[in-house]
C-alpha cells in the first residue's frame, strides 16, 4: 500500500485543480498586462482568480495580492507592517516561537536592521492566548503576527481574540495561515486580521502561488521590483495557470470545508488514539483545537528520522515536523517551544491527512506503526538505558 | 487568421515543457525538502532540471538558483551585488537607461538606501558599448548591470566586451537576460557574467519561473527569508512543476536555437523591409544586431494604442513595447533613452516572433497594417498638420 500523509508539506493537486490550469498553457496563455485580447482574456482570469480569493476570505478583490507563495506573502507582510512602523517610529514587533521559519528569519533580518522582536512562549497545549499577546503589546508596538495553524502540530489559535486585541490596541495583525487555508473557516472581517499569508500547494493547488490579503488601508511596500502588475506592489508577470489553478482548489476546498472536517477528524483521533496506545508516546499539541488532518506525536528513545525511513520502506510517506528544514540535525523548534526535551523532540512524527486517504490507509498506519516503533527501540542504546531506569523516563 | 505576435511579451508553453509538466502535479507531487520516497522523487526532478540550465549556460548546477520569474531574479542579483559593494565600502552601480523596470525599479530603491546610480545613455543604434561601461567605471563601483538583449527593441548588447572589462576592473556583472535567454547562445565563462537572469516564460516555459544564476564566489542576498530551499538563499516550496517544465523549454530552445534563428531572421527581415517602406516610419534598433524575432518601429502621426486594437480587431496580437508598463500613458522610456522626440515615441509598434509564427502571417501582416497606419494617419489632426507642412516631419 503506499499512503501519502505529508498533506501538511504539500499536496496533489485536485482534479479541479489542474482543469483549471491546464487550458492556460497553450491557450488563454497571453500576458495579462498586455491590451490585445490573449492578453484581455488572461487578465479576465486572473480577476476572476481574484475574485474566488475576495470572496472565500470576506475580502475585496483589491486587497488580495498574488505571490510566488506563502513564503513570500510572509515576507512581504512582515516587511510591510514594519515599514509602516518605521514611519510612526514604532519598531516593535510581537510573534510566537513557533511561527514557520518564513515569518521567523524574516524577523531576524528586521532585528539586523533595529527592530526589536518579542517571541511569545508556546503553552504546553500549542494554543497562545490573546492575553498573551495583550501583555506583550507596548506603545512602540507596530506589528503583531501569529500563525493561523502550527505546521507541525496544527494547533488552531484563537486568531479572533488576538485580531480583537490587536484592534483595540491599534495595532497590525498579521496572521500566517498557510496551514490553516482551506481547511478552517476564514473571514479576514471577524477576525480583524489586517495581513493574511496563504499558500496554494497546502490545499490541492499548484505549487508556486500564494496570496498576501492585506486590508485595504494597508498599502503594501514592494518586495519585488519591477512592472506595474498587482497594482504596482509585485513585479513580474502573473502565472496564470497557478493562479487559477489556486482559486479553483480553494474554492473547492472551502465548498468541501465541512464534510473534510467530518471525515477527517474521526480518522485523525483513531490514529492519535492508537499512537498515544504505545508506551511512552505523547501526543504533541491540543488534542481538539488542531487541524482535522493533523497528528504529532513523540515517542520517546527513537530518532524521527530512522522511523521515517522504515516507514518509507512500508509505503507510508510521513515527516518528523516541517519540510522545509529536513535536512536539519537540530530538534524542531516547534516541538522545543512546546516545552519538549531535545531527546524527546527528536522521536517525532507528524502525519498529516487529506481527504483524499482512505480509512484503510489508517488501519495500515496503526497496523504497521506500532512494531516500527519496537524494532527500533530494541535497537536504541537510550532505550536500554530507559528501560534499565539507568536514565528517567520523560514521557 | 489570428496570430500572436508578442513573444517577447509571452509565449505559449510547448508541447514539451507541458509534457515535463503534467507527471508533477498528481504523480510526482512530493516537495523534495521530504525524506520520503515521493519527496526525493521530486528531489531527483529538481535536480535534473538544475543541471539543464546549468549545462546549457555553462556553470555548475550550484550556480543556479530558481527563483519566481526574471522580477525576482533581478531584484535579488542587484541586492546581491550592492550588498557585497556595502561590506567594501563601494556603493557606486552602472546600468544603462533602457533597462527592464525590474533593474530600474530596484536601482530607485537602492538609490534611496545611498546607493549611487550612473545610468548609461543609448546609443542611436540601441547598442551600450564597452567603452562607455569603461569610462563609467569609478573605485567605488560595485556592480555593472547591463541587460543581454532589450525588450522592446531587442538589441543584443556586447556581453563578452563588457564582461571583459568589468572583469578588468575587478567589478562584478549583472546581465538581465530574460529576452536573451533561449533565443541567443549564453555561454556564462565565455562572457566573464558573475550574475544573470532569466525567464521560462519567454521561450516557451510556464510563467511563474526565473533562474538567478550566481557565479560560485558570489554568495547570494536572501530576498525571501525562509526554509532551507535553494541552499538557505530562497525561502518556499520549489514549484517542481514549473521548474520542470522550464528546464525542458530551455533544453529545447538551446538545441533548437540555431534552426529558430535562421527561420526567423529573413521573416523579421521581411517585416522590417515592409514596414518601413510605408513613409515616415523607422525601425528602432540596429537592424542587425537584434533578436532574431524582434521588429520594433515608429509611425509618425498615430498612437500605438489605436494601432493595436485595429490590429486587434484584424485578429493580430502585438504590442507597443513592453507589457509590464502598458495602461501607462507615458511614451516607452526605452524609445526616448533611444533619442525617439515624444511624439515619434508613442507611434510605436513591436512585433515579436517565435518558430510557432507562419510565412503566411508576415503576408497577412503586411497586407493589413500599412491600410491601418494610413487609416489612422487620415482621422489625425497631428498628421493633417505634418501634411500640410504645419508642423515638421521628424521622420
Amino acid at each position: 500500500m503506499k499512503i501519502y500523509a505529508d498533506n501538511a508539506a504539500t499536496t496533489r493537486v485536485s482534479d479541479t485543480a489542474l482543469a483549471a490550469m491546464t487550458p492556460c498553457f497553450q491557450e488563454f496563455y497571453g500576458n495579462p498586462s498586455s491590451l490585445h485580447t490573449p492578453g484581455q482574456l488572461a487578465a479576465e482570469k486572473l480577476a476572476a482568480a481574484r475574485a474566488i480569493f475576495a470572496r472565500n476570505l470576506h475580502a475585496d478583490p483589491g486587497e488580495i495580492t498574488f505571490t510566488s507563495g506563502g513564503s513570500e506573502a510572509d515576507n512581504q507582510a512582515l516587511r510591510t507592517a514594519a515599514a509602516l512602523g518605521e514611519k510612526r517610529g514604532k519598531r516593535h514587533i510581537i510573534s510566537t516561537k513557533f511561527e514557520h521559519h518564513a515569518v521567523l528569519h524574516t524577523l531576524q533580518a528586521l532585528e539586523r536592521e533595529g527592530f526589536e522582536v518579542t517571541l511569545l512562549d508556546i503553552p504546553p497545549d500549542g494554543v497562545v492566548t490573546a492575553e498573551q499577546v495583550r501583555s506583550a503589546i507596548r506603545p512602540d508596538t507596530c506589528l503583531v503576527s501569529v500563525m493561523f495553524a502550527n505546521n507541525e502540530i496544527g494547533t488552531v489559535q484563537p486568531i479572533a481574540e488576538i485580531g480583537a486585541v490587536c484592534r483595540q490596541a491599534g495595532v497590525l495583525f498579521h496572521t500566517d495561515a498557510v496551514q490553516a487555508a482551506g481547511h478552517v473557516p476564514i473571514d479576514v472581517e471577524e477576525l480583524q486580521v489586517d495581513l493574511l499569508s496563504l499558500s496554494a500547494h497546502k490545499f490541492h493547488g499548484p505549487k508556486g502561488v500564494g496570496v498576501l490579503y492585506a486590508r485595504r488601508s494597508v498599502p503594501l511596500t514592494t518586495l519585488i521590483h519591477g512592472g506595474a502588475q498587482e497594482r504596482g506592489k509585485r513585479g513580474g508577470t502573473e502565472d496564470i495557470p497557478g493562479i487559477c489553478g489556486a482559486a479553483a482548489a480553494f474554492d473547492e476546498a472551502c465548498a468541501t470545508m465541512e464534510q473534510n472536517a467530518a471525515y477527517l477528524t474521526p480518522l485523525r483521533d483513531r490514529l492519535i488514539a492508537g499512537l498515544t496506545a504505545i508506551p511512552h508516546t505523547v501526543l504533541n499539541g491540543d488534542p481538539v483545537r488542531r487541524l482535522p488532518g493533523n497528528v504529532n506525536v513523540c515517542f520517546e528513545g527513537i530518532e524521527g528520522e530512522s522511523l521515517l525511513l522504515l516507514l518509507d520502506e512500508k509505503g507510508i510517506a510521513a515527516s518528523s515536523g516541517s519540510a522545509c528544514t529536513s535536512g536539519s540535525l537540530d530538534p524542531s523548534h516547534v516541538l522545543l517551544a512546546l516545552g519538549r526535551p531535545h531527546e524527546v523532540a527528536h522521536g517525532s512524527l507528524r502525519l498529516s491527512l487529506s481527504h483524499e486517504n482512505r480509512p484503510e490507509e489508517i488501519d495500515y498506519i496503526l497496523e504497521v506503526l506500532p512494531g516500527i516503533v519496537s524494532y527500533l527501540r530494541d535497537m536504541s542504546p537510550v532505550w536500554d538505558e530507559l528501560e534499565t531506569g539507568l536514565r528517567p523516563h520523560l514521557i
